[in-house]
């Protein structure tokens, strides 16, 4: 099926309708994130490439769009327990944020391995911290017992039309500010984010490429899309903190139909991406972020025929909240 | 004298019709940098600020403006035998960019102090780099040599009626993107940037405060306002590496008619403006490049009653050029 016939058939979770809704609820609340360009970096790559700084978006992250769409989207007698989610970080403090801005209260289920400026993110913003174990159950678990026990509404960082459909506004702004764009690089980690660009991209323009970043060590999504199916891992490991999770039932379907190919990239390049984000473009950018510059800079991508006439490449930097010790300390390894 | 006057008079080195013509002529190969605005920010100073990021600048720095309309100012016989800067860094890298694109030599005298980021910059862009001590007079003493061996032609950094034209253009962009302005903050060093940023603003809106930031151990341009003429200094001392020189003949005059006043600031501020820069707008900036941030926090600049009415201040974040394990290192002291 042609991909126009499949973005009508109203098969997935958000489409490009609930996508410019989400613009329009959310576009008083959000940053116009900057697009910046290097000649440097396109001499690198050989392409002209396109940073769409999410960065720089309220709370550090493209998160913030997905939260405050969902938490807006709620009617008021929702919205008057409260909002529970689990995250490693830049969903938690993007909900502590949106709830804040709606005068409501934000619970947040946060695994004991978060980084610290993540956390602290979450505080600044009033959000209720919880601890939990480091694994994707023990996250679920404690978060399903505040749910139970507050009457709260979960907001979930990935599985859920209105985060998906909040995440695609990003591609409504960027296609406006570099309407040439023939490729967009996206992290991939529970998917909400490339699910929401790969849907407003291609109702905009079918032709665009969709290219998923990850991790080799959390390389599930480029099994899923080998298997047919959702793959999960027994453990991940990566330096990407935000890339960790796995793909939902209401993200795989559009990924598995509009991401035309995952690129999967060692944890010593993205560290490498991190340095040339703050020595070349003069931004700080999380290693979960950097990824589609390693993805961009990787073999896999610059000999891969099937990509030589992508020639205007959009590369999502997905979030800036990283320790300076700790790139610091990466750097030196 | 009212403003409107003393800009009419042509007493200058520059003028808002030679930075329109400088805007034309540098358009094609600037960067329109982005302008950046944080409500965490907003709150910690009770105004709404707009960051001016130069730091995203072509070479890291506003400096490529006034090199590149210098530089393309030249007649060819004029160009024909390159040109020569001495400068601690970001200068001279903005003039061996724009010495490349021309198709130019540039020989660049670069003091044995500067930071390793900046005289890399140099290198990538094809300057011939020249050492000289530390000093001012070390610095023009060599360059001196330089021009008289090579016919070159000399961009001085900060004194010339081009480069003031040049670094002005980024009053008229800004005051495009956020035309509300009321004060512009700006660094203070040899004066070139707000000599042509405060002629430009105050042509516009002569009711615009242009107001310097100066590091306290350098505080050459406070010392020359109080005394009505320019005065140096036996030695400077501050981690701001950018802002160590002296004003100059040509900037004098437009420093003393139009900045409203300088805010000086101590170091321990200036660091943690670039933390500030770092962890809440993303953003890499160097010392010099961050002082605007520290003097609106600053104790001098809130309280006092002549400031109480600037609401939309626009900082201009000079440079980026800072090597991550001085940043680092400078956070830990």
């Amino acid at each position: 099926m042609e991909v126009t016939n499949k973005l009508e058939s109203g098969n997935y979770a958000a489409d490009i309708s609930s996508i410019k809704e989400a613009q329009q609820r959310i576009n008083p609340f959000i940053h116009k994130t900057s697009v910046l360009s290097s000649d440097t970096l396109n001499s690198i790559s050989g392409r002209k490439l396109f940073f769409k700084c999410e960065c720089f978006q309220k709370g550090g992250a493209f998160k913030f769009r997905g939260a405050c769409n969902a938490i807006f989207s709620l009617k008021d007698e929702q919205a008057a327990n409260g909002v529970v989610t689990h995250s490693s970080g830049n969903h938690a403090a993007a909900v502590s944020l949106a709830a804040k801005l709606r005068g409501i209260p934000a619970h947040i289920v946060i695994p004991k391995n978060a980084p610290k400026c993540k956390v602290e993110n979450v505080r600044r913003y009033g959000g209720n911290v919880i601890w939990s174990d480091a694994t994707m159950q023990s996250r679920e678990s404690v978060a399903n017992n505040v749910l139970q026990e507050t009457g709260a509404v979960l907001v979930h960082p990935f599985n859920d039309g209105r985060i998906i459909s909040g995440q695609g506004t990003i591609s409504l702004e960027l296609l406006e500010q570099i309407p040439q764009i023939d490729t967009i690089i996206v992290p991939i980690s529970g998917g909400g984010l490339i699910s929401g660009v790969a849907l407003a991209a291609k109702s905009i323009n079918p032709k665009i490429r969709i290219l998923a970043a990850e991790p080799r060590g959390a390389n599930d999504a480029a099994l899923s899309m080998a298997a047919g199916e959702i793959v999960t891992l027994p453990q991940t490991n990566t330096i990407a903190d935000g890339l960790r999770a796995f793909l939902g039932d209401l993200t795989w379907p559009i990924i598995r139909d509009f991401v035309d190919d995952v690129i999967t990239v060692e944890d010593k390049d993205i560290i490498e991406a991190m340095r040339m984000c703050y020595e070349i473009l003069k931004v700080a950018v999380e290693p979960s972020g950097a990824i589609g510059l390693a993805a961009v800079l990787s073999a896999t991508f610059l000999e891969n025929p099937a990509w030589k006439d992508c020639n205007n490449v959009a590369i999502i930097l997905s979030g800036g909240n990283v320790d300076l010790g700790v790139l610091w300390e990466s750097f030196n390894k």
